[in-house]
């Protein structure tokens, strides 16, 4: 069966530039003295992380939220970090089950009372929760202020059921800046704070062995800080046009890594000479306005093509040349990778357009 | 049990006001002298689009994809109407199998070339299609032209296998229009055109039945178009904030009809003085720059608490007083309904908090 005979919208993953990513990815890390640890929230897809795994030089796979990691832990993962928060009670019973099912289900926190409520609820059934603190990069989303990290630590150090095994810090305001170079200083400014932080509470003798943290517009900055121990990149697998449009549009690269993932759709009226309309707008392609998606052949971009969302359900697609035709299929490049996998059920996976498979996106819709 | 116990982010509809939402609109249009064919688009959901029908005055409901129309038909909907062009061989295929579930499914044309496709098909099963024209609203989405459409129509009434039964036109680029006398001017301007194509079809003796159209934004103005048979109108069943931004945010009202629908999201850090993190990001709800969601209390918005998409997991909550706890719960009025139900799985029914029911969004994610 070839791509073309499945119906649009619809996700293709080309296997040998997921797999080309995944090695390069292996590699660089492998050479700077640094693990992987995936993240899961870009692909949504056990099959995916399980591939990640297999392929080498990798601690585990991160989650950003516990119904994601009890997919995963149930799909057999054995080590997963859930690097948002598990505050209420009915997250941290779902984090129970995470642990069932797993050899280690990581958590991070930034805060005293809710490493009280984990201690409390790991009491309970007699078991320590393993724990990072989540160490805030100037970017007040989550985590705790460098500043106050030090404290907070030695304060969860001393509750029995929490095992403080070290810190994350993941700096997604910088992953996108354009400018390379302020990008890097930006990083390793933050990051550096991070390290201080982990040489310190070591100094003091608690026993940190993780520093996890970064994603993939920060990963080469990153891997000069030595106390980092591992990365949390996760669009590096599949890319889109956000990653292309900091460095190279042309090409749809960022730091080598392509875009292995794209979306088909199909021109579904055509009454006007400038544009047709295709069949996927806002619930195929998540609307970004930072960055459209790119319409590509073979990899790659069309010159004086353009789509732009058309409404919910529609897209507008603007041609340099002859018009397309009624049915004609057109692909394109991912706007925002991680949204847009979430409005799919599944991944169609190819060999030079020619179908190998079909990985459901088994962690879609898992926001708790 | 009661909505309080359910985990976070998730949406809840308050069936009260649901019902008078769809009681208010089916009064309306009784006055008014027109039908309903509501548009499950909206909330893609099959139980609200039987309590639509149930509730009266209605010929029938409209879904966007053919994919979305199969769903429908399998819960037992026997009048559908498919509001964009049915292209491609697979999607003709579904639309068969569609109409073995139904009284029938009726699909619109904006092309004569689909038209010869739609009856080839019908004429392999022996089988009737009905079709209505899509006239387009001078928006250049789906449609022909006004000019164009009563040649088209005289061409497709000659093909065997086709029951020409009427014609759509809704003009999607008025409903949010802030200035509402120019909403109902533009509207009508643009329905009386295409009553104008109905009444010369008919007048040539083409039997046509079904005028249908408009949205929440415009139902009020195009009731004045005597030829309109049935109003296609989605939101207006749940409503979000977008809507209500047009006309009375103080009250989140559109036209009395108010949101019925919102979104529940939890605390889960609160290292800072001037917002905490919330549960719930680009994921959950829509990202829409036209329209943030509104934070609401007993439906009501609260004032000076505002609500900030902080990424794809995570929101950013300002509030003017005190700082909300961790743990603490807020509601979200959404900020568009349709895509932001199209990221959820269900939709939990309360009657004032109380949990009476849980509809699964069974027609998400359907979109071929």
């Amino acid at each position: 069966m070839n791509k073309n005979d499945l119906d649009t919208p619809c996700l293709f993953l080309e296997l040998e530039l997921f797999e080309r990513n995944l090695q390069l990815l292996r590699d660089r890390a492998a050479t700077a003295g640094k693990a992987l640890r995936p993240h899961a929230k870009t692909h949504k897809c056990s099959q995916i992380a399980k591939r990640q795994l297999a392929c080498g030089n990798c601690v585990g796979i991160c989650a950003a939220k516990v119904s994601e990691a009890l997919v995963l832990a149930q799909a057999g993962l054995q080590s997963i970090l859930i690097t948002s928060p598990v505050t209420s009670p009915a997250k941290i019973s779902l984090l129970r089950q995470c642990s069932a099912f797993t050899r280690e289900c990581i958590v991070v926190v930034d805060n005293y009372a809710n490493a009280l409520e984990l201690n409390e609820a790991a009491g309970e059934f007699h078991f320590s929760q393993p724990v990072l603190l989540d160490l805030d990069p100037e970017m007040g989303r989550t985590g705790v202020s460098f500043a106050d990290a030090p404290a907070l630590a030695r304060k969860i150090s001393t509750l029995p059921n929490l095992s403080l095994r070290g810190i994350q810090c993941y700096a997604g305001q910088l992953q996108h800046l354009p400018n390379a170079e302020q990008r890097g200083q930006e990083s390793q400014r933050l990051m550096q704070k991070a390290a201080k932080v982990f040489r310190l509470l070591r100094a003091e003798g608690l026993p940190l062995e993780i520093f996890t943290g970064t994603g993939t517009g920060t990963i080469r900055f990153d891997f000069c800080i030595p106390e980092l121990t591992d990365i949390q990149a996760g669009s590096y697998c599949v890319m889109d046009a956000e990653y292309a449009a900091v460095e190279n549009p042309e090409h749809l690269l960022f730091e080598q890594f392509c875009p292995a993932l794209s979306l088909a759709t199909t021109v579904i009226s055509n009454n006007h000479s400038d544009h047709v309309t295709v069949d996927a707008g806002l619930k195929a392609l998540y609307y970004t306005p930072a960055a459209p998606p790119r319409v590509i052949r073979q990899g790659l971009p069309l010159p004086g093509w353009r789509y732009e969302w058309f409404g919910d359900e529609h897209g507008a697609l603007f041609f340099p040349g002859e018009k397309p035709a009624l049915g004609e299929r057109i692909e394109l490049c991912l706007p925002h990778c991680d949204p847009t996998i979430n409005l799919h059920d599944c991944i169609y996976v190819t060999d030079q357009g020619r179908l190998l498979d079909r990985w459901d996106i088994d962690l879609r819709g898992k926001m708790f």
